[in-house]
């Protein structure tokens, strides 16, 4: 992983002779910067193709009832990730990326099709309410799939990766992973999700304590095989993976920041490739954009995951990247 | 103008029946909902093609020291946005979106290009902190080229419009409209608008004191003569025209925002149709903002203008809309 300083700050130099008032770009001037960090060069290229990759699995947790949802739902929603037919994917044409679907641990049958890796490492984690979700081993090797996604996204020409996710369930364990590595409780950082009654609420927020206290003391890794997820593994090692190959990372909801934080926590120097594309509504969402220092591009209040908050975000990035080589300087003038 | 609460309630009805939880995309939701409401169907069609019109004046109130710019910078961006080099032609570019040029009020003489609308009404406004700006006539006509170009962009296949403007000088007329449609004081709504320093702030807050002071009890036309500005009178005719049209019309920072309190105040029907691209810096912003009832999409700490801010959001405009379209129903999982 290298993050060039020198080009971030050529970058910010330039901002300051383009032909406008000085910072009047905001936020973007920093994105710009940290673009012309990423690629090393400024000004940055503008960051396409983009791909969007959806990590799917299941969730013993479901049976301990955090979620109003069947467990089906997860498979349902590879299909349509599939065929092009969920949110996500009406995103991604809108900004012109491309969607891979990952299946990292779905745990119902679903009809095969050309458009889904399938990757999976097992039929759906345990219920981390009453033992570890996954074994150690299992662990590594969902982060392994998302590392060699990310690589093989890479190595396909994308220069741009946006992190997606699937999982009915899965605000369960994400909250669980930023409760632990941020050191916040389960009153902190349990969330509505979905959209829960505040019975379930009181009982979601019950399991996440009782795995949190089951957390202490664990490594990174060891988090993720006790209260994590297939599927957030799979995102911590693309995270990771993405930022090795040396482009932008935009990391999308509570989910994504629970593997980002897995990713960080295991190797500092990602961090620097990091962009948020939103702020989920979900309080871990904050905590973990908080501890990693990131200020989310988006605030729309959306809760829905599958990488839709970050997908939005990809033209603010190529935007930011365009001005640096577009713009006239005010010596032009 | 006609806004269709039909079109607007069968897209929250289709929300709630598509493949997500209920509410899950926050503010798009509301977004879809209202883009069906002006197109008057459901799913609404992606608004596009899309037509940034960059409104130019000039502001006798620079003699009064409100700005460090000098006057001259409005004719050499003018040929800057002509060239297409200027941040607003960078994310129009990034966007898919027309950049058209009108050149309202612009007292520096400039290189003729056949990419710059000459609709000069006057070579700039009278010094607003000694007399009005401009005569009635000429506001009216001001308000008249707006109205055409957007008129004219949408009878030549624009199917959304966006706010641009430039004019050194501009957040000083810009202010004095806000406040005194909003019954706001000088201090309440003057900014640092392009980076101004303390001294300068004191002396621009005087002056808007000094307009406000003159500005009670005039009529919105009279307001815009009085202490507005050319191109602040086309934008809220191009506001206007856009929402007589048909189409949603995308608002930038505070001084599209003036120019849509005068739309809005000479005309409710036009409010249904706007849409609040971001929220810029500047304090007039966020009161008009407030007054008009809009959420902005974006808030980036710009303060550039051009119509940067309304530029960036129309991909989660077009995103609005094609999730209703494109997405699968719970009931086909």
């Amino acid at each position: 992983v290298t993050y060039d300083k020198t080009g971030h700050d050529d970058a910010l130099e330039r901002h300051a002779r383009l032909a406008k008032p000085a910072g009047s770009l905001g936020r973007l001037e920093a994105l710009g910067a940290q673009l012309a960090g990423i690629a090393g060069t400024c000004p940055p290229p503008v960051p396409e193709p983009v791909t969007v990759a959806v990590f799917a699995g299941d969730h013993g947790v479901v049976a301990s009832g955090v979620t109003p949802w069947p467990q089906e739902i997860t498979a349902a929603m590879v299909s349509t990730f599939a065929a092009g037919r969920a949110a996500v994917n009406a995103f991604a044409r809108q900004v012109g990326a491309s969607v891979v679907v990952v299946d990292v641990g779905v745990a119902t049958p679903y009809a095969p099709s050309p458009a889904v890796l399938r990757r999976n490492v097992r039929l759906g984690t345990a219920d981390l309410s009453t033992g570890p979700a996954m074994g150690l081993d299992e662990a590594v090797a969902a982060f392994e799939v998302g590392r060699q996604v990310a690589a093989d996204c890479v190595a396909g020409g994308a220069r741009c990766l946006v992190t997606g996710d699937m999982g009915i369930g899965n605000t369960t364990p994400s909250a669980a992973l930023i409760g632990a590595l941020t050191g916040r409780t389960a009153a902190d950082v349990t969330g509505r999700g979905t959209g829960i009654d505040d019975d379930m609420l009181v009982t979601k927020t019950r399991v996440i304590a009782t795995a949190l206290a089951r957390a202490a003391g664990l490594d990174p890794m060891g988090l993720l095989a006790e209260v994590g997820g297939l599927e957030i593994a799979a995102l911590a090692g693309y995270v990771t993976g993405g930022a090795h190959a040396g482009v932008p990372v935009v990391i999308d909801g509570v989910i994504a920041l629970a593997g980002t934080l897995v990713a960080d926590a295991l190797d500092a120097d990602v961090r620097p490739h990091l962009i948020a594309g939103h702020r989920s509504v979900e309080p871990a969402a904050s905590i973990a954009l908080a501890h990693l220092g990131l200020d989310p591009l988006l605030d729309l209040g959306l809760r829905l995951g599958e990488g839709t908050g970050a997908v939005l975000a990809v033209p603010l990035l190529q935007a930011a990247a365009r001005v640096l080589s577009e713009m006239a300087t005010l010596d032009e003038l």
